[in-house]
Parts: structure tokens; sequence; C-alpha cells
């Protein structure tokens, strides 16, 4: 037995309105009841693997040393392996179904030192019909290691170099235009892209934002609220990335955005209203409109 | 004093978006500081007795021993009782109004072994204008069972034969057909009949399901991901309840089918063609639309 | 170092489909693993600081000692100030931004006995980008707070008189008519109303609500389950403030009330035809319709 763990960190899209994500709490107090299990969200939408991954990944710098219960599973009851990694040589190890939700947070903790999988039926509750992986396997092995089961209990190694990859989505340059991706709409409706501010440094304080049939200009502000009512802003968020955001609005219902859609940035003349896209007039709207 | 509980599950239809949740977990930790509360889930539909009775039969067996906090109340403030209701001779005790919320629950815990009425004013906080009876009645009523206060200090012993029992729907035959009725949609879609998987084992690998004006031909597959593309399935669920899905796709809302909705099921010829019901193409459709 | 606090009440306006709320509550335990933190509610509409202020005022009677968390922040980036607010001589402590959210409680508590602006770098997390005050700022000050640092470590003293004051609306009186606005819809559909029971007494036992474009009547009743079925009526609620409530439907669906709605109330002739407003008849809805 090795040392254990305190604390879960519990990630899934299975809502709050059934009763599964208080079933699972209740699974792993009745193993180990000394972990603390902090909820990260489950509101990830249903089977939506790609937003699970990015929301891990904007966690997990933050997430206290320990296991990570990673629950975003279209398929369940397939031969999709359920797996432990271990990242930082046992500092902390994520738990959850082997389908590309985890592959970035465990990127960004430096790759998998171990990993194995959830096979052995001595650490799984018995299902009286399909296996809910979450309460079956993975919330009874999260509990476990808690308890300092050694990962090697769980099943056999796996090359961690077999473990699907994620698919973060990265920029593309064309003839100075940076072909960027939303990978997130927050609830105050800022539009995150995958672009990391020094890849639009050259392109000066004021952009021009293309997504759909749209053409925005948008000024670079260092914080929300520097943004001038009735302009579109581009700020780097707390994440460390480019986010289009708008004065006491969402970005996302004005400029009609979601998470996978593509904006194009590039560059725009001295005199912004060449392409007729200068400072652009939005007409206030609430949310609830 | 008994020896008391250390965990309190918790029901309720109050939704997270009041401040009811919050303000009954203060009231909990300020007489009963050493108890964790476990939130099953607050999403039951306001006022649903039947779908907060259901969800808490499919969870009650995963609960940890102690106390269950349960909160479906259209009767607050009439004569309707509040009670505790022991079960296992002391191992837990479920406390909530006496209006069939409790009874499957205690049903599955082999049936209460004593019952009080929770009327002892001592135990209850005043409230400055009408009961809040989750804040001043029940959570004070759980908290000081965790600390050991024995069930009888809380009011009169209630005949255990007199509490309000549940409705729990069965299915009917009718010339080889099992009417049944809609236990539970999910979110991800899945709808769960009140059909335990013996019951329709006699019609053969297909059935033929009839629910609104609708027919549809289903397959028993064993796991929600081995339903092919494009069909119905018939899966034996996690709670060992027979359950219709479809692969990726919301089969409720392919179905139009919602809680308390009555489906007909019976054997299909071996030509499954006959009926014209044979293998449903089905529209691809997103969540959203 | 003072004695510390070990409980933490949480409210805030970031949903829990995003990571905000959980990466608050893992910030939390990183540096106070010891805190146990209670969410209030997370469902205030976004950036409704009225929404947030109220809510928190209704709570804060029920909170246990110790810190308060809320954040509904609107002008997070700008220089509007975060602050610790001490209560009661130390027995709690308010954080969060000072941009009214924090006032009506303070005020329930008697006010502040001391306020400090928290500019300390030394207890706040870097950003890699713009600040996410929640996890940056306030949560750190909250957690090093339960740890027994002093307030004023987090920054400069404040003078109490400076932080902006609350909005709480105040009845008016005209003609013998009380000019009220909605506090507050809850989940069930009932309509706080800032109106209390002593302001409308004079007024008998039926009153005239004027709301839009319609008028009803609506009866005193000590209970929401004595108002009868088609009937429209006045509870003193479970805060003990007036509020409009219908048997087993939504009021505010019925009457089309939303928070900050004015509602005019006065008495009704014996013969409470007279202006047409008698026992209105109401066609029953469904929450779904």
């Amino acid at each position: 037995m090795g040392a254990g763990h305190d604390t879960i960190s519990f990630l899934s899209d299975y809502g709050t309105d059934d009763e599964f994500v208080g079933v699972v709490h209740s699974v792993i107090r009745a193993i180990a009841p000394h972990a603390a299990v902090l909820d990260i969200t489950h509101g990830i939408p249903p089977h939506d693997i790609r937003s699970g991954s990015l929301t891990l990944a904007r966690s997990v710098q933050y997430l206290n040393p320990g296991v990570v219960l990673a629950v975003v599973d279209p398929g369940v009851g397939t031969d999709r392996r359920g797996v432990a990694v271990e990242v930082g040589g046992g500092q902390s190890i994520l738990v959850g179904p082997d389908n590309g939700l985890l592959a970035s947070a465990v990127s960004l903790c430096e790759g998998a030192t171990r990993v194995v999988e959830l096979t052995n039926d001595d650490y799984r509750l018995p299902a009286p019909g399909a296996t809910f992986d979450g309460r079956d396997v993975f919330a009874p092995a999260a509990a476990h290691l808690c308890n300092g089961v050694d990962p090697g209990e769980l099943g056999p190694a796996v090359d961690p170099m077999s473990l699907l990859p994620g698919l973060l989505p990265v920029t593309r340059s064309e003839d100075g235009t940076v072909i960027a991706e939303v990978l997130w709409v927050d609830r105050f409706g800022n539009v995150q892209l995958n672009v990391d501010p020094d890849e639009v440094e050259s392109l000066g304080p004021t952009l021009r934002i293309r997504a759909g049939d749209g053409v925005r200009t948008a000024r670079l502000a260092d914080a929300y609220a520097r943004i001038g009512v009735g302009e579109v802003g581009l700020v780097v968020d707390s994440y460390g990335l480019l986010s289009i955001a708008v004065d006491s609005m969402s970005a996302a219902e004005l400029l009609g955005l979601a998470a996978g859609d593509i904006v194009k940035l590039d560059g725009t003349p001295e005199t912004s209203s060449v392409d007729g896209a200068g400072p652009t007039p939005i007409r206030l709207r609430t949310n609830e409109t």
C-alpha cells in the first residue's frame, strides 16, 4: 500500500438533475471516507469529449495533488479502456476512459509516468445490468487509490504511448491571417480562442475579426472592463489565451459564435474604415433576448 | 443519546439557483458540524413527488448508512406530517414529508422499523413567517439525529402502516403485450421503463415498441454502445430495468417520450417488415434542435 | 495570527457549467485544507449585483460564523476595490468586490467593524493574463483569513463609510396605495415583495394587486397550501416578507412578474366585484407551457 491521497477532483458530463453525481460521491465515501471530493463541473455537454478535455486542461494547474476523476464517455460498454494515469511520479493520478478526455491534462502535467488499465473486478462494484462505469469502475478505482492501493493492483500496465491522444486544435497562418478556433464560450459570453497573444503581436493593436459572414474590428484591451461601450475587444484572458469580449454583453451572442467555430484574425490598415469594418456600432441587447 | 450518524444524503426539488440548498447545508453545519452532507440531486422538477420518489429509490442502495433528507413537498403548510422513518433497526433514518416521497426507498430497505412525527419545537428553528420546512424542520431534525438525539425526542411514534404509500407503476399484460410506463428519462435521453427483463424474455430478441401514434422495432442489446447506428435498442440499464436507447442520440427525443408516458411492447414476427415497423431509418438530430 | 475560521460560505454568479466554482474550491483547499466551503448558490444571473445582494441578505442570518465569499463582479479589471469587511468584531468577515453586493448583508450584521482593501500581492495568485479575481484575489484572501491571517495583512484599512451602499428598494405610499417592488421570484414561482406585513395590515384581508395592465384580487393567507384552487394569495413568506403565491402554480408566470417589477397594493371595497377585480378565475397552466 502506498501513501494514498486525500483529494478527488471530479469532472463529468452527468449534469446534476439526475442522481449520477450524488451516487458517485456516495460510492467514494463508502470506500474512502477521508477523501474530499471537489466537483470541478458536471456541466460538460453530454458526450462532448472535446469540451471536457479543454475544461480539464484549463483547471488542472489549479487542482490539488491527488486523484482526478473525469468521465465523459460516449463509448461506455464498448472495448475502449478504462485507465488510471499517474503523473509527476505518483503526485497525482487521473482516472477515466481512454478516449482522449485526459490527454491534454496529462500533457500539461508533463506526461504519464505510469498507466494501468482498470480491469480488476476486486476493485469494481457489481452492476445489476449494463455497467455504469462512473459508479461501478471509475469511482471505486479513485477511492481505492486514495486508500493507498497501488495502481498496479487495479489492472495490468499499459504503454503510455498507446493512450488515445487529445486533439487540441492549433492555429494556422495564411497570408498574414491567423486562422483560429473557438475553444470555449464561458457563462459571460466571452469567446476563448486557441491563440497565444504572441501570435497576433505583429498585427498591431487593432485587429479584424472574420467569423461566418461577419466582419468586425476589435481592439486589444488589457482588461474586460477597459473595453469601451459598443466596442469589441480582444483580451488576454485569465488562462493566458486571446479572448473576444464585449463590455457587459455576451460577445458570443453578438458575434454568433460557439465552441468549435472558425475565426480569422488579421491586421487592419491605419484607417480602420477602409474595409468598412471600422468601430462597429452594436445594438445593446440583454442576455434574455 | 444514541451513537449518531456522520452522513446526510440530501435530495430535493429546490434547484440550485435559489439559496435553499445552501441554507439547509448551513443549518446542518451549525447543529452537527461533523456530518458530511452529500447532495444526491436538487434537480427534481418542482413538486414532482413521483420523480423524487423514483430518484431516491434508484439511489438508495448506493447511499451511505446514516440520515437521508428528502424534501419534495407540495403540501408544505398543510397538515401532512413531517416524519423520521427508521430502517434497518436504526442503521439509517429517512427524514421528510409523509406524502409518498420516501415510500419506495423505505420498501427497498425492507420497511420501517420505527416512525416518529416531527412535532417537537425544541428541534425546529423559529420562522419569521411561513415555515420553510426544509430549513426549519427537516434539516434540524436530520442534524440532531446525526448528533445522536433519539428519534423519540423529535415527536410521537407513528404507526408505520399509516405512512402514505408510494405509487410505483406496475406493468400490465394484455394478449401478450406488455403495457409499460416510462419511469425516467436521463440526461442522455435514455428511457427507463418499469419493466424487468424477465417480463419480455418470451417475446424474443426483437420487440415492437408502440408509444403515442408511433411504432418502432427495437433489438435487445447488452450495452448502449452495441446498438447499431440508426437502430433503436433495448438495454438492461445499470439499475437492472429495461431501457430504450439509441446510439449517440436521445431516445426520448427521437420517440417523443417523457416520464409517465405509456409504452406497449410485444414480439415481432420473424419477418420484421410484416407490420411496416422493420428496422426504422432515423434522421440524425442534435440535442440543440 | 488570529484564531482563524473553519467555514467559508460561497455565493457567485459563476454558474456551474464552467469550472469557475470548482477552481475556487481547489484554490481554497490548497491554502486552507481545514476549511469547509458551503455553496450558497452560484445561480445568480450574470453580473446581477442586485439579485446577488438580496440573496446574500436572505441567507446571512442562517450562515455559520466565519468567512463569506461573494463574487458578482461586472467591474472586474476596473479600479473598483476588492475588500474584506469584518462584522461582529471579528466573528465573521465578508470578502468580495466593493460594488454594493455585500452592503445589505453587512447592514443585517449591524455594520462593518473593520474594512481592508485586498491589495497585498503576497496573498494573491499570479494570473497568466487578465486577473480572474474570484480565483486569484478573493479565494486566496478567504482561505488565508481561515488560516488566521490578520485582515490587516491583506491590505490597507478602508473607511467603512466609503463602501458603496446597497440599493434596497423601499415601498412608497400614495393615496392609500402601497407601491412595492418584486425582490425575488423563487423556483416555485412565488413572488417576494419588499413589503413588511405591517405595511398592509390596515388594508384588510383582501387586497387589490395591480401589476402591468392587470388587476387581481388576493387574499391574505397564513400558508401557501391554504390558498384555494384558482385563487391568488398573499403569504408572509419564510423570510417575513409579503409574497404573492398561487396554489400549485407559478404566481410569477400567472401574473407575468419578474424581479424588479412594480406592484401596487390597495384595499378592496366590501363588495369585491365593484372594480371588476373580484375572485379572479385563472386558467391552469403547467410550468412547461
